[in-house]
């Protein structure tokens, strides 16, 4: 072998499993947006053949010897070319620690879960969801322990989707959090609440909510020949390439903020996406690095632009043009209120910033459990209830509006929640550090949000995964992550609203 | 070999067939639908990533000879293994013809047709849809004259998509129904026209138009969980197995009709595939079994049901309801006779049953004078402007209303057209037939159409692709096919509605 044949080599097999991912990608978005419900079990059987095949692919032999090969002679390849083989070996010691049928039968599985977890949320069937979710923990448990025997499973599990991430770290991240959060709460509840009341018994129709978003999306400069907007359950964000881009909402005929902050927050990750350097196009680069960096983008567009005063301003009359009848005689300020009421709620993602992190909290400690055993699947209604009784104070009345509301683990996202506590945290860090050189408020009344843009694709975005998570993120601060800038900023926030 | 592992190596690679075909008609269904536009670059390089696997499997050696051996023992064989066999063999041998840069390659230029396509249509520029219908022709000509270097190009490939169809027999087909429809049509431009005015000039909002879609698709039993409706400029059905049926449409504000039609056109295509026999399902053999069979069922299901007195009658009141100001003062009578006028006008999807043919005889003159070298691309719009004048007596405004109207050769859909007119024939003799033991209009009236659909089940769709088209067709009519049936079906329809 010479350094020639393995690039050609590593390289024709990287193209062969970015397109299979592609295809897999497209298939599950399909699956999760239009596709009839039936169609669940012949997708199944697609994207296990196309696991299969990426299986077989990753753990190629001639494929691994050219990395081995590539990695040995480092100093003569690009920074990109070194850093895709790194990853991709990465990547693939995971997969070569489980058998080719375990790895496909993992696709087959998750395939199912969405499907069950479709009916069952629609349904409030906790029963029909339980057994399935079982089935995805014990695998993923399974193959952690294949993959790093000696490590505990569930740091093992944040690790891979999240580089270095440990529970010792995450628990210490969530002990600073609890320690503010909880008093400067009860603090906010014991003060008069915020009339949202001008938001209620009203019917906002979908057909103005569409191109309320479309308006929105113009706002923060998505561009629509890269990026689509879909319909779901649960809004989430996809991309199969920088130039094919997704993300999806829901509209809600009875509050147009839950799309409003769908389209935002999705927004924020497709930002990411959009923007990653064309030269990682195609490459296993060519993707937000983290979980945690990429819900630091879309929380960063949701909570520090989208809930601030500015863009209240901003947004109001096109909202109020589309609206007439139900904004008639509300100001901006109103709404800008409504947006950041603090108070203990259900649903995760339509909490406000305050009590979002006790959210993640409940789901992060769950997680915990039904890894180490102390949790089993068939326990997670009452577990799930007791925790909102005991972190938000409040009774969880059908587990529609309770364990059944998320999407994540019965599409496979496991371990993946505290990354939103911590993209929020990060996206304060990075706000405290773009006001030092950017004008941020102002930048936002003026409606070109471009400066503030080009500051996070210059110091995170281009990126893509070219370097480890906290390097990049670390680079962006200048300074090692503290997640006292988020708590900071929720006491000066909600000391503001609420006159504490 | 025994007969053992060459059946399992035979369904083994079917298998894989089958899900690549799934995973790039995905890709396809999603780039027509709901894909941001610059993504097609990136479907276009995994579409030839598949189509190249395709390849690999339709020539693979041993599932060759499998095939092979098994059609030696044919007798021992089921009747679907015996067709699987076949099918595979005949499609297979068109691909071996082809060197696999070329099938690739053909993969990739109509994935960037249907681009330039999508994009000429809306800026009315032709020169920019010329060279790329060149290539599109040029291609599938030579791919002919590779398979079959001793047959007339054009007759290879309608034979390609229906088995044993030639020139002389389409030639036949058009100068039969030319010989009753250019005077019936003439005598009918001299009678006082049909009064439509009541649908013109007025706006017809999309919500509405999708709750009527829905109620369509109700109405013609199209299940819902197995079976999708999306949006498209150009309306189509695609299935990737009997469980998963998607039909699109396209909603005109300025005029209802136009969805409604193509909601029960496409909804048509859709019963068929969703009634393939489940024994055929996965396999080969569980589509429909050719171009013009399958528009025999969606012409079928628009004309000889959705254009019938008792159809209207029947979804009248729903329209109206839906659009209340729009149809007021308007009867069922009003609507039955404005969806059956018959006059000359620009759009293939919206013509009338009299002049349709005549749209379909343009495009099947075309595409011979494309294949023998007297049409060249770049004449394609004068061309086309010139055969509407000669068979239509109109004048071509532009090429959006003209030669850019269609999706058909942007997407690889070359040979096609004559079906639209076959279709429709069989769609008549099918008519009579099912008359002799179906009370069709007592039926439709009724509002419970299964009984016309179990008909069509029984004798045409459950077959899937089981024997050849004409050998299905002819059994379901118990005689030879006749175009008489079609023609005197127009002439006593439109003797009666323009009194003649």
């Amino acid at each position: 072998m010479n350094l020639q044949t393995a690039r050609t080599l590593f390289r024709e097999k990287m193209d062969e499993l970015h397109a299979l991912n592609h295809a897999g990608g497209v298939l599950q978005y399909d699956g999760e947006t239009v596709a009839p419900r039936a169609s669940a079990a012949g997708r199944g059987r697609t994207l296990a053949y196309l696991s299969g095949k990426t299986y077989e692919l990753q753990t190629n032999r001639a494929l691994n010897e050219a990395a081995v090969f590539l990695l040995a002679h480092r100093d003569e390849l690009s920074e990109i070319e070194a850093r895709e083989v790194e990853i991709f070996l990465r990547e693939k010691e995971f997969t070569a620690s489980i058998p080719q049928e375990e790895y496909v039968g993992y696709v087959t599985l998750q395939n199912r879960a969405s499907a069950v977890w479709h009916r069952a949320k629609e349904e409030n069937d906790f029963a029909a969801f339980a057994p399935v979710i079982r089935e995805v923990f014990d695998t993923n448990r399974r193959f952690c322990r294949r993959y790093r025997p000696d490590e505990a499973p569930y740091d093992v599990q944040m690790g891979r989707f999240e580089h270095g991430l440990t529970m010792e770290k995450t628990d210490a991240f969530f002990d600073t959090l609890k320690a503010r959060i909880v008093p400067l709460l009860k603090k906010v509840l014991e003060k008069p609440q915020v009339d949202d009341s001008f938001l209620r018994g009203k019917f906002f129709p979908v057909e103005p909510q569409r191109e309320f978003a479309e308006y929105l999306m113009d706002v923060i400069c998505l561009p629509r020949d890269r990026c689509s907007i879909g319909e779901t359950e649960h809004p989430f964000t996809t991309h199969f390439n920088r130039d094919d881009v997704r993300i999806t909402t829901h509209y809600r005929t009875e509050n147009p903020v839950y799309s409003m902050y769908s389209v935002i927050h999705e927004g924020g990750h497709a930002l990411y996406e959009l923007h990653t350097a064309p030269e990682l196009n195609g490459t296993i680069l060519g993707k937000g690095v983290s979980m945690s960096i990429h819900e630091g983008q879309s929380r960063f567009m949701e909570n520090y632009i989208g809930r601030s005063r500015p863009f209240i301003e901003l947004i109001f009359p096109k909202l109020q043009a589309l609206f007439p009848a139900q904004f008639a005689g509300v100001r901006a300020e109103q709404l800008w209120l409504a947006v950041n009421k603090a108070e203990p709620t259900l649903i995760r993602t339509q909490a406000d910033e305050l009590t979002y992190a006790l959210h993640v909290l409940v789901r992060y400690e769950i997680e915990k459990g039904l890894f180490d055993g102390s949790v089993q699947a068939e326990d997670l209604q009452a577990v799930w209830n007791a925790k909102y009784r005991e972190y938000l104070g409040i009774e969880v009345p059908d587990d529609r509006r309770g364990v059944l509301q998320d999407s994540h683990w019965s599409t496979g996202y496991v371990g993946y929640f505290p990354s939103y506590a911590l993209g929020s945290a990060y996206g304060a860090q990075l706000l405290a550090k773009m006001k030092q050189t950017v004008d941020v408020d102002a930048v936002v009344a003026s409606g070109d949000l471009r400066p503030i843009l080009a500051w996070l694709e210059d110091r995170i975005w281009k990126y893509g995964a070219l370097r480890d998570p906290m390097d990049i993120l670390e680079s962006a601060l200048e300074a090692p992550f503290d997640p006292r800038y988020f708590t900071d900023y929720l006491e000066e926030k909600y000391t503001r609203i609420y006159g504490l």
